[in-house]
């Protein structure tokens, strides 16, 4: 019989947007490798094709502690993937992970799969809002307070730098998105381009070019499901015509050549 | 004949940190299904059992906007993949051929597929640092005046979130990522994490652990194959025993819970 902590693995895998063509091929291997596999349900439903016949155990949101706990002590044993969507290390299951292990100061193998995170899923349906630096914030005040994040958001607007928005409407406050565009407002101009993908690579994708301004009156189309993407002081509507396609941020080539 | 426009595709290939597993399915299709690959010389080796037999085309550093150009010309007709390391859309291709096709009024069908970009190779690495919210700071000043990416750096470091930094030791101004120290020790103290990654997912790939205050010592052991990632606030070194496992920014489940 293997001595506990000899066979066992953890990996900690990042699914991506939700679609699996956009999983990497590492995170394919791990899954394939696992006799469990642990997430929140919503994740393990667009994985289906990948789990069957494994040992499935699926988790709702605001479990992630016993959801940690439950995959570390299988992890002494088995080899187990905990899935996260988007990037595990990025408002994913890694830190509460580590912070499990630390805290019982226990071993176990453990390996980090990055993955798509939802910023990076959004700018490439929106052309390339983000293109260089950029911030990421989530308007989600469950774990950080939200005066925390107002802070944060005065900030990273003075950056004049893209701004990635998770979690912009969380049913518990729905008008933190209002709150935080009214910060942007005190720092970027009203014509600033600000772009929404909800569901993306999902069924019922739904992408949205507007501009500061204009969000005042689309705040409705705006759930847990959207990322909103919120320009810089270069970001510019993308056109051909008088056609909107997108957003650009240029990375300031027009600075150094001529094209 | 097909009529030009009609049977062309333009691909923006995100290659993520340049480990084939760390491609996503997305981005092997595109180039499966591609004619003409182009892209730097540094990224096209390492997908080499993946392009064989195509028409391959080698560009370097600083041709961006002749590459852009080009791959745009041939997708007219063919299907061509443009490869960026880590995301095209970020510090990759995107902006430059959307702004090429914007200034040049044509018309070109296009996909843009995210990869894992270096902050998350990095993190990933490093156990989980980043985890919420963070900025992402390029120190290359050839295409942002380098007065801009102070003024940036100040708010960054103000927010008292992770900051990912690439392109930390660039060869005309080996000064910058010691200049960017100097303003992160005005906000955060010398006790804060700092995470080094260099060659993440290659041969040869490094790992520090130190802070900020132990970075001084160790500036000239990064260079322009390095991420580096400097803790927020809350962010610790993740132990075990007396080794040091990693970092860990911790998403605040601990004001929430026990554990």
């Amino acid at each position: 019989m293997p001595s506990p902590g000899e066979q066992g693995k953890l990996y900690l895998v990042g699914t991506g947007p939700g679609d699996l063509s956009l999983l990497t091929e590492r995170a394919r291997m791990a899954l394939e490798e696992s006799t469990y596999i642990l997430g929140n349900g919503v994740y393990l439903d667009f994985l289906d094709p990948l789990i069957a016949g494994k040992q499935v155990i699926r988790s709702s949101m605001g479990k992630e502690v016993e959801r940690a706990e439950q995959s570390i002590k299988l992890a002494g044993i088995h080899v187990v993937s905990l899935v996260s969507g988007g990037d595990a290390g990025v408002y994913g299951m890694a830190s509460i992970v580590l912070e499990v292990i630390e805290r019982q100061g226990i071993d176990v193998r453990l390996e980090i799969i990055p993955g798509i995170t939802a910023a990076q899923a959004a700018a490439s349906r929106l052309g390339s809002p983000l293109s260089g630096d950029f911030v990421v914030i989530s308007l989600s005040d469950l774990l950080t307070p939200w005066e925390k994040i107002e802070q944060r958001l005065g900030h990273a607007f003075s950056m004049g730098v893209p701004v990635a928005l998770y979690n912009p409407r969380s049913r518990g406050r729905p008008d933190n998105l209002q709150k935080a565009l009214e910060i942007a407002g005190k720092h970027l101009a009203d014509t600033v381009p600000v772009g929404v993908v909800r569901n993306a690579y999902r069924e019922e994708e739904e992408v949205l070019v507007t501009t500061l301004g204009g969000m005042r009156e689309n705040l409705d189309r705006i759930d847990m499901h959207s990322t909103v993407i919120i320009g810089g002081e270069e970001t510019r509507i993308w056109r051909r015509g008088s056609d909107v396609r997108g957003i650009i941020t240029p990375r300031g080539y027009h600075r150094k050549y001529t094209y």
